[in-house]
């Protein structure tokens, strides 16, 4: 199935590394930091229908969060909110934005393993590049990846103008990710192969249930290192 | 000299499209709703050190400035400031993401006629990826770009690993801009032809003095309608 592939692209969060419970993490301070105004699970939906009404304005990552968070900490205390609250907000933020990098198990050797046989690598991502950079730099991985490709979005248009600017037919192209809806179901809408490695947290945005789509047009493994034997 | 050139780059903000006075005119906002803590002149100043010291942690782009006027209200008004004013902050921001795209006079007909002239055209910013491809899109400009690249530096470096990418050498390469320090001298440092048109408006941190590099390194043009003479 997977000879013809030339190009291999990998989600970065939570794929390569641990991401999104950072953001629980945060997200957890954040209800500690408004427990007076309202409880913690009303607290969390206010700042996800922020952060969902925000997408299409923001696009992802820790900036995004950081202003949706301040938004909803107004929103939340009915402007009461004091601005010794909204400056740890910023600071729990640039905490966040210069935390250690966390490869994911396996992640160094299938890197090696595929560099060895000279596929082509790369990071196609929602993020941030200076956030994803920056982490592909301190994780010492960047020598691996022939470039990073920041996608707005990943429908598969996206996916299209991706193997376009690759230069490369769909059958060419395998993605690697932790994303249903957006590494593997456009990828395999396209044409292309797509290999779902699931992570213990999903952003609720991120979320898809598995019949809503064919079982048989992609592959799952548990684990990343479990790639070597598929290449 | 401009027989090799295969690529041309272009800088977005300032060179295809209005970019910097929509921040002289939100930072304008911003003086004002802060007028009774400070004099524009000392706001201004705060501002500027806030947004240099966070630009390794934030990057470019309307997020990074409106996370900046967030933190420098609270430190200009010593924690006074009202959240009615940290709210209108972020809808000013949310504003400027949305304002209407002003193309530069002459941009669609240069790139007009370099696409017919088979030239591969592509963007080469340090904006934020959804911010420039909204610009593109809403200015119906798109087409013309085989790829947006999002730079996180513009510095040699950041330019060789560009070329890498592109597969290409740097005599192959023309870079379009109006920044002597981000888009000229990188680009004529490692090799490649640099084409500068001046903007009236720079911010602060791009200036760059021309003394400080040699002049007959890079082209200088008055408007980028003069750019179809040179290809």
């Amino acid at each position: 199935m997977l000879e013809s592939i030339k190009v291999i692209g990998f989600d970065a969060d939570d794929t390569l590394w641990v991401n999104e419970p950072y953001f629980k993490e945060l997200e957890e301070e954040f209800c500690q930091l408004l427990e007076e105004y309202l409880p913690d699970r009303e607290v969390s939906e206010i700042l996800f229908q922020t952060e969902v009404n925000n997408i299409e304005i923001y696009g992802y990552g820790v900036k995004a969060f950081m202003l949706s968070l301040i938004e909803s900490s107004i929103k939340i205390s009915n402007h009461k909110v004091s601005t010794h609250v909204i400056k740890k907000i910023i600071e729990l933020g640039k905490q966040q934005l210069q935390k250690p990098v966390i490869l994911l198990d396996g992640v160094q050797e299938v890197l090696d393993y595929l560099s060895a046989k000279n596929y082509k690598l790369i990071v196609a991502t929602k993020g941030d590049l200076l956030d994803q950079e920056r982490i592909l730099q301190k994780a010492g991985i960047e020598k691996y990846f022939h470039h990073i490709e920041i996608m707005s979005n990943k429908n598969p248009s996206d996916y299209r103008k991706l193997l376009n600017h690759l230069e490369i037919k769909p059958e060419e192209f395998a993605m690697i990710g932790n994303s249903l809806k957006s590494d593997i179901v456009p990828v395999a809408d396209i044409g292309g192969k797509a290999i779902y490695i699931p992570f213990h947290t999903v952003w609720q945005h991120e979320a898809l249930t598995l019949d809503e789509f064919k079982e048989d047009s992609y592959l799952e493994i548990e684990s990343i290192s479990e790639i070597n034997k598929l290449f």
